[in-house]
């Protein structure tokens, strides 16, 4: 996967926090996601596809899905409820659109965002895609973005 | 979602078992998922885009991937490896794709699979999406197929 994929999507992240929540959130080191690890606990994908085929994933502490839905909804948040999932999918589908009109030669449509719950759950890719992990910290707790795109052979549609 | 959506999900997953894996599954009643419920234990999960965006989930009992898996690969699996994860998004893969070459008026595109671990997770839609559950059995264990499709504004690339 070319790296400058990426920083879209990293973009996209620092933006939709900052704009739709009101929240600073500060960029780790990117890694290579080679060893299996299990995601934080509440966790919204979306697939991509188009010039190329794949996922982004938005890993959420409990603590930070509670205050940035609470912020998104402007109402306190105790409990991963429909609402709380719901905001963590929207997230998830602001930071897939705003990235996927950065990658134009991509030509990518979203899905629709799903949202997985369960302590220790873990989203693996195809052993063949090694998708990016972004950390990020915030105020609230940390939050984890990976990025998997494979090639496809020829564009989808043709 | 149109009932008539749903019949390539079904017609794909029993050929996809029995022509991949010499594995006859019998179809149970369909459902709304209107209620939360946590999936089996090993889920794949593939993005579809398209003139409507959806999300296609294929959940099986730990005992089921393991046998189906060793069937596509010829081997005694015993345990979730690399391998048994590679086999569910696979057949994940293929439920999807046969699937979408049925729905030609809706032009899906289809991401990569994704295949989610840990006992107890639950993967869930957006609350305005009401997936339609189908259940199978079959002789290794329990299935469960999921799809949630929503129609999109204009298709998508307009």
């Amino acid at each position: 996967m070319k790296a400058e994929y990426i920083n879209p999507f990293v973009n996209a992240t620092v933006e939709a926090f900052d704009k739709m929540l009101g929240c600073q959130v500060r960029r780790g080191p990117l890694t290579l996601k080679t060893e299996r690890g299990t995601n934080f606990d509440i966790s919204g994908v979306i697939g991509l596809s188009g010039n190329a085929i794949g996922t982004v994933v938005l890993s959420f502490s409990k603590e930070l899905a509670l205050k940035a839905s609470g912020a998104l909804l402007m109402s306190e948040m105790t409990e991963i409820s429909d609402e709380v999932v719901d905001a963590v999918g929207e997230l998830t589908n602001m930071v897939a659109g705003a990235a996927k009109s950065k990658l134009e030669e991509l030509e990518l449509s979203i899905s629709l965002p799903n949202v997985i719950t369960g302590k220790g759950h873990e989203i693996r890719f195809p052993s063949e895609v090694t998708p990016i992990c972004i950390p990020f910290e915030s105020e609230w707790g940390p939050l984890t973005v990976e990025v998997g795109l494979a090639s496809v052979v020829a564009p989808v549609g043709t």
